[in-house]
């Protein structure tokens, strides 16, 4: 492997940074784990210890890293990554969560966390979009991606063509009919569709499935756009 | 009012930066406004000639102020600021959402925004907790702060001492009862209490009024702060 590179979406590989979620990769995905990268400013914690455990098991090689480490983490005090081949999950025909070209990387990985807590395992990501890959968004989703299947889409109508079957429901602030009255019909397997953080899903999606709000005070424009997901996820499952 | 200084918990104004948060200062606390800030850089859109006109209705000065707006606003390009007297809020005897010990900025913004939109204009924090005057939470919350009433406990003993009737709802993770069932007992008003992000609430609180756990996969170690707490008062709004 040659010398590594900050992270660009165009790059093959990414950085599991920090404890959890690169402990998270090894457990999941551990044949795509290329390197383990440790700072000297790391304390010999347990978890540590861990992720030094589960990469031997794997014959993942560790290296001291500082100055890579700095320079891929950013502001953040990163003591251990590992790095990872990335990868395109194939979606199944269970329940879906597709995201309409959501573009901050904080909310895409809390979505992704939220998705795998509430068992929402196939993810898929209409572009333009953040890249789930991001080393950012891997941190977000305290590594949750690796236990997704992921895949990203050029076109709403690529993701429809693949699966025609599945029952609609895009979250939208102007739509008529309230999320309680909305998981009342139901229909499995179903797609939750949520669009973009600033402009919310096109008009025209208000016409495919049933669109559904979730209700809320004048006082706010909407809700984030993690937060609108979350409840749409949570609602979907429990009731 | 002397010159402006780089933002700490103990000044006693702060920053509305950003259009929508200014504005929404100056919509619903326009008596603490003290100053507008424009950067040169700012383009005149609507949004800032709306913010303009808000000011000069309430006497607010504008001044030209490239370099505070860049040391307060860090690495954001923010254009416009609104300098603002910070204040004490007192709690209404409504329904409450209890923040234990919460110290992400970014989460505690996000949940004061989810509260305003759901009606909870009631918000108890108690301390040692992140500061809801601080710029960036301000931002976070969209401006939401300027339509609540936030108030600082030391101790949830003194909270708890000013409102003894609550009916109390802990989130916990280990809680037998979940949240479909826990909030089928509701009583008003109540306190939704959440704890910190990495350590939860102390397990005392299991014995305070009835803790409810919201179920998710054994695939993560816990939702997100403002996730579980914005599923908390949604269901307890809706049900």
């Amino acid at each position: 492997m040659p010398s590594l590179e900050s992270y660009t979406r165009n790059l093959p590989y990414s950085y599991a940074l920090g404890l959890f979620p690169a402990s998270e990769l090894m457990r999941k995905r551990p044949e795509l784990a290329k390197r383990l990268l440790v700072s000297s400013k790391a304390e010999n914690s347990e978890g540590l210890q861990a992720l030094r455990e589960l990469c031997q098991k794997h014959h993942v090689r560790e290296e001291n890293a500082d100055r890579v480490l700095s320079r891929i983490s950013g502001k953040d005090n990163c003591f251990a990554a590992v790095v990872f081949d990335k990868f395109q999950g194939e979606l199944t025909n269970g329940n879906h969560l597709v995201l309409h070209h959501p573009s901050d990387k904080g909310n895409l990985g809390t979505m992704l966390r939220t998705a795998l807590g509430f068992g929402y395992t196939d993810i898929a990501i209409i572009r333009p979009a953040a890249d789930a890959f991001d080393p950012h968004v891997v941190r977000a989703s305290m590594g949750a991606i690796f236990g997704l299947n992921v895949r990203y889409y050029d076109d709403f109508a690529d993701y429809r063509c693949e699966f025609p079957e599945h029952a609609l429901y895009p979250f939208m602030l102007d739509a008529s009919v309230p999320l309680s009255e909305g998981v009342r019909q139901k229909k499995e397997p179903f797609a939750l569709i949520m669009g973009n953080e600033g402009s919310g899903l096109p008009a025209e999606f208000a016409q495919m499935g049933q669109a559904v709000r979730i209700p809320h005070s004048g006082e706010i424009d909407s809700l984030n756009l993690s937060i609108a997901a979350a409840i749409g996820m949570y609602i979907f499952k429990e009731e």
